[in-house]
Order: C-alpha cells, then sequence, then structure tokens
C-alpha cells in the first residue's frame, strides 16, 4: 500500500522530526479555511490545522507545520 | 514504489479526470510564491502553478488545480 504517515513541526523547526500525526494517510483534502482533512485507510479521519512543509512519498513522509 | 502522479483540472470543473502533468512524483515541495516544486523519482523537477484539490494516495493521484 502506498499511504502516508503525517508528523507535525513546529513553524521555524529547522529538522523534520516531527510528531506522528496519523499513520497510513490515503487521502488529504484542503478545507475552505486553510485546514486539511485527512483519512487513513482504516477510515480515521482528522483535521490538520497548518500548512504542508514538505511530502516524501518514497519515504511515506508528510510533514505539516503546526498552524493557526 | 509509493510515487503518485500529478493530474491538473481547471478551476470549476467537477471531475478530477485532469490531465497528466508529471507521473512517479516522489517529492512535492511548497514554493514561497504559492506554487509547487514537485519531483519524479527519475529525477524530472517541475514548477506546478496551482493549489492542490485533492490527493489520494493509495490511487498513485494527486490533482491540482490550475491558478496563477
Amino acid at each position: 500500500m502506498c499511504e502516508s504517515n503525517i508528523y507535525l513541526v513546529d513553524p521555524g523547526q529547522d529538522d523534520e522530526q516531527g510528531e506522528l500525526f496519523l499513520e497510513a494517510v490515503d487521502q488529504l483534502l484542503p478545507e475552505e479555511d486553510g485546514s486539511w482533512r485527512v483519512t487513513s485507510i482504516f477510515g480515521e479521519q482528522k483535521i490538520v490545522t497548518g500548512r504542508i512543509r514538505s511530502m516524501h512519498l518514497v519515504d511515506h513522509r508528510i510533514i505539516f507545520e503546526r498552524g493557526a
């Protein structure tokens, strides 16, 4: 399967070793308020408040920067 | 491998059967001007001008809406 894990870092944090937010994410959909609705392959759904800093799909890593 | 293909749709286009923009994308990085730098597993790098409409990683599909 080709899902990714979502990690959260703080704004200004140099490295991308963030806190695991949700594993095995299949779908990411932007919401109108700038947040993201993310859904795992297990059907778990969460809202990420922040912006995407980087995506590394082969490594299964999507990094979000926490935000308002 | 868990790369995705990037497709472009027009703003307001209902379906997500967009034009193929780049295959086998590994990395996506936001640029300061709101565009995205995307890199395939073959090292091909392109700039997408637009916003992400949806990502479906298990289906290997990332949909961008064309934009300024």
